[in-house]
């Protein structure tokens, strides 16, 4: 379908022009992420309810026409990507609906509220909403809901579909359901509440949700270990947490990560270290004492050479500091960053970091490592130029060798930024053809034409990952 | 299919014989579970491999057999009943594994394992599996799995299906895949994990599960507030959720369940109160010390006549055998306990007091009111004699009212016990017509021969609730 007649027939359904973008370069702000890859899409609607939602879907199904839903773009696997062209849908400008309600501890929003702000007006009541995805500040809760998004204190406080009791959503062919409410406990029938988050856009367009919320802990306390063999750190982070402690944060950055943080913005951080632990303790204060004392023991028998504890808050925002400033730093370096959340059980992280370690010397790539180490969540970040195209090459095969060792280890191509566009070609790997045909009969069988973000998820056959054409 | 010809080529699959049940008497013992209604199945076989159970659902399919799996048959909502007949999956023998990792703080169980002798595994080595369904003695975690059962510790820790990270499920066509895995965190593809724990046996067969594990709270201790008013009672819980406590488990039993108990073992309860509630807060000793101070000034604020604390782990026990003995204590006044889940808001708690007051004089029927009042997820239990059928119609238009009523008041028909037969009919009054098929095309396309548990959740063409069959 020509762009005119797509155009004025969504003129139509948006009465507000504004609303519909299809100057060139309007266009081409939309056609990346903060992934990999450059696809321009053919038009851009800006919907703002549900039944505006609704009626494109239902002429997109009639017309066959590609519908791309999207919030600020900062997904790091290609999810937004309008790969086949066709219809972006912006939600990120749908923000009017932000109400806590204190007394049933939950919080309505609209899909383009950013994240950030629903915790921040939680705190005004005492409450907070946990989930603190790095991108929290930028990025919609729209694409956190349709990536499922992590952060640091998914460890303790879960990730976000964990706080997901309710959505009202627009299905692929254009009907408007509700799932679960406005209760903690719900068993009516199948969770689609659960299965939509997550789903990366490709079984509705969430165009509300219903979040819990939770009491703010009392007190919060920072502590740095610092370690000169990053396999006893691991061993370290291990034994806090079976001897009953569950920090609300614990991060972790090697000795690539420390250097470029210093290289950066010079924090005092020892840059001969091979690894540095980051652990935020919450809850009572007097229970955060206890623990403090306990943390120190652990990470001291773990041959940890250093453990600090911020006194103040100004102190553990500097040690914050350090972890939030590893993604700057390093693209610093070179400009491209492939970011992978490969993640493995929690006693396999030591192998894991030899299993690196063999794919930096191997693939000569420029591989950190950071990220949630009490989740085995970790991010090996592969720093390259993209316009070097054999280094490109070398990327690719160093990526596809950390997904390989994950699962080998019994982990999972990604603990929080999803498939999209970048890991479709290794869904088979991890879920073999039965688990992934499950998945697709889903799928199918909520969007039979295929209209809703497609692209995403499913690999087309002998899909491979591409890295060289940025 | 003759029953004869069933077992012959049942027997080609599982070589035992003795976990192959052909005789009336056993069939018979297989007919009912803790709900309502009489079901005779045609055969049951107790499978112990995923091999077995893939192996009988391609013969089912193949020769158009329904196939029932089971557990303990505790369900309140006739999840496990074999409604169409065919071949019961009795999977309560089948529970060879239970391991426990105390590093990856996970459990793999097998599904006939007792839920409690995982708790019990688990506090061997400092750790506790949260869910606690009151059945949890004697019902297998294949059924809680199933069903995504509740509990008391359901409003700080969550339900069973917080606590599943993976799991091997047979689907319903016979082949054996894998969800999920060893890491909390995983975002690759649909979340078939969530999607099949709580489809009640409709979408797959699960043959083990992987869950996780929490580090046992230091310390624990348990509070009893007594109200003259119940919806003062409902006050009292908001304000303390609100003010930043969220007790372990927080209970309440209405002036009906007070009597009946004290009738049935005189404890020294107060049985001319409206409401008690039962409070256990966990977590550091010097914490619990000062949420205590707080719960007895909310509770005071809200008009409660009494607080008391238990001071020893024996007056704890003493508080909680209370709330042990409702349901035994009710079903003595008369035989048949219809048990209800409706589930609302936490805010609407004193409404649906309200409402539940208004139905009991209405249709003059037997119903206390007892539950997890945390968390909304109240459990009104209408007592009868099935022998009455004029009380029994009365009893129908009852339980359809308290259902309207959760879901006028922004709740749910079930919080914790599942649609089975007994709530199907109902589904569509919360979630609409293309709520409802949205799941069913999930199950049609997973299941397209109808063969896995047919005859539960979705309602056949005007179906009603029946209580005059039982």
């Amino acid at each position: 379908m020509k762009q005119e007649q797509l155009t004025a027939l969504l003129k139509n359904i948006v009465k507000e022009e504004k609303r519909i973008l299809t100057d060139k370069v309007d266009l081409y702000s939309y056609s990346f992420d903060a992934s990999f890859g450059v696809h321009v899409p053919d038009i851009v609607i800006q919907p703002k309810s549900a039944s505006e939602v609704s009626e494109i879907m239902k002429l997109a199904n009639e017309h066959g026409v590609p519908v791309y839903p999207r919030g600020q773009g900062t997904g790091l696997s290609g999810g937004s990507l309008p790969v086949n062209g066709g219809i972006v849908l912006d939600l990120s400008k749908w923000d009017e609906r932000l109400e806590v309600d204190s007394e049933d501890m939950v919080v309505v929003v609209s899909p383009g509220v950013l994240t950030a702000a629903i915790n921040d007006a939680a705190l005004e009541v005492g409450l907070i909403y946990p989930p603190d995805p790095s991108s929290s500040n930028v990025s919609t809760i729209g694409g956190n809901l349709a990536e499922n998004s992590g952060g640091p204190r998914g460890l303790k406080y879960g990730v976000t579909k964990d706080y997901v009791i309710g959505l009202e959503v627009v299905t692929p062919e254009g009907e408007i359901i509700r799932t679960g409410g406005r209760t903690v406990k719900n068993v009516t029938g199948y969770d689609l509440t659960k299965l939509i988050v997550g789903s990366e856009g490709t079984l509705g367009v969430i165009t509300e949700a219903t979040l819990r919320l939770f009491p703010k802990p009392q007190a919060t306390k920072t502590m740095m270990a610092v370690f000169d063999d990053i396999v006893y750190s691991g061993k370290a982070i291990t034994k806090m947490l079976s001897s009953g402690i569950l920090p609300s944060k614990l991060e972790i950055m090697d000795n690539g990560s420390i250097k470029a943080v210093e290289a950066y913005e010079p924090l005092g951080l020892p840059t001969d270290a091979e690894a540095l632990l980051l652990i935020e303790l919450d809850g009572h204060p007097q229970a955060i004492e206890d623990e403090i004392r306990s943390v120190e023991i652990v990470c001291k028998e773990a041959a940890a050479r250093d453990v600090r504890v911020a006194n103040t808050t100004e102190e553990a925002t500097e040690l914050w500091r350090a972890r939030k400033l590893v993604s700057p730093a390093i693209v610093r370096e070179k400009p491209t960053k492939i970011s992978e959340d490969a993640t493995v059980p929690r006693s396999k992280i030591p192998d894991m970091f030899g299993r690196l370690k063999e794919i930096r010397e191997k693939y000569k790539v420029d591989l950190v490592v950071f990220g949630h180490a009490g989740d085995g969540n970790l991010h090996p970040n592969i720093i390259a130029d993209k316009r070097d195209q054999e280094e490109m090459r070398r990327v690719e095969q160093a990526v596809e060798e950390i997904f390989k060792a994950a699962i080998e280890l019994g982990g999972t191509l990604s603990g929080e930024h999803g498939i999209g566009t970048l890991k479709a070609p290794f869904m088979e790997m991890e879920l073999g053809e039965v688990g992934l045909d499950m998945m697709k009969r889903i799928k199918d069988s909520w969007d039979p034409n295929n209209i809703l973000n497609p692209g995403k998820i499913f690999p087309k056959a002998g899909q491979r990952l591409v890295l060289t054409n940025g």
